[in-house]
């Protein structure tokens, strides 16, 4: 899995802590994680195609969450960077050599897919039970009164007003 | 998931029908599955690195599962190709940037790779919970007569004798 997956995440998280109407710079993403801004673009870009972020365009542009929170689940983010192929391609190979079986016998999928299948399910279903509130949540639980102010502090001198959002 | 779990997986099914104390080279197991000698083999050596499969010296050198199938999973057969590190490797980027974290508020794992432990966990599980025994099951129930004769067939052809087995 890309460090993509990462990177995407912790600004998915992030942003849930924009005011309404206003977002952030890939380049201030960017610069909050101390990760390369061409980078964290090409995260944010994915996010935006997968219905997850929002971007306004020009010298102004920047990203926010492109609906609720709670409709946002680590899958989702997952499945934005990595895209949603499964991590185990069956190239059939039941069908070759001497001894292959004939595609009219191959109906069902091979055993060891369908095994691979259901387990990639249990990680999909995993991921997909955890939304970027329950993040979010945690998060706060865990940080110290000074970081949550530094953090407020951050925000309000980066955030910026969002228009033409796409 | 590289190919190699794909063939690994097929070639240790097919070592379970192996009479005892006999064994198949690698280039007849690449044969049988009709993929490149070179990189079944690879896949192979990484069984036998595993404990999976266990081969012999020399001109005469083969492989052969090195014990019971019903304790060999899919999970282990995954392992031996991939490897053990987990697919999320979290970078800690929670700790940079102007409102990073402190290491020593860092003792906890982060919420995000918390979140991708329990669902390649749930992956894993799934994959330990199928064994090599239960797939050569499968797919016996699946055989056609004919085909069971071809395999059989072909296994008195291609097995041999195998010792000093390491």
């Amino acid at each position: 899995m890309s460090k993509g997956v990462e990177w995407a995440a912790h600004a998915a998280v992030m942003m849930i802590a924009l005011p309404e109407g206003r977002g952030l710079k890939a380049e201030a993403l960017a610069r909050y994680h101390d990760v390369p801004t061409a980078y964290m673009a090409k995260q944010l870009q994915a996010l935006s195609k997968a219905g997850i972020a929002q971007s306004s365009r020009g010298a102004h542009g920047g990203y926010r969450l492109a609906k609720p929170a709670t409709g946002i689940s680590l899958w989702d983010i997952t499945a934005a960077i990595e895209g949603h192929a499964p991590a185990f391609r069956c190239t059939e190979i039941r069908q070759n050599g001497p001894c292959g079986l004939k595609r009219k016998d191959c109906r069902n999928p091979c055993q060891i897919a369908s095994a691979f299948a259901v387990a990639e399910r249990a990680f999909r279903d995993s991921l997909k039970t955890v939304t970027l509130v329950d993040l979010a949540a945690q998060v706060l639980q865990n940080a110290r009164p000074e970081q949550l102010s530094d953090v407020g502090n951050w925000l309000e001198s980066e955030t910026m007003p969002l228009s033409d959002t796409s």
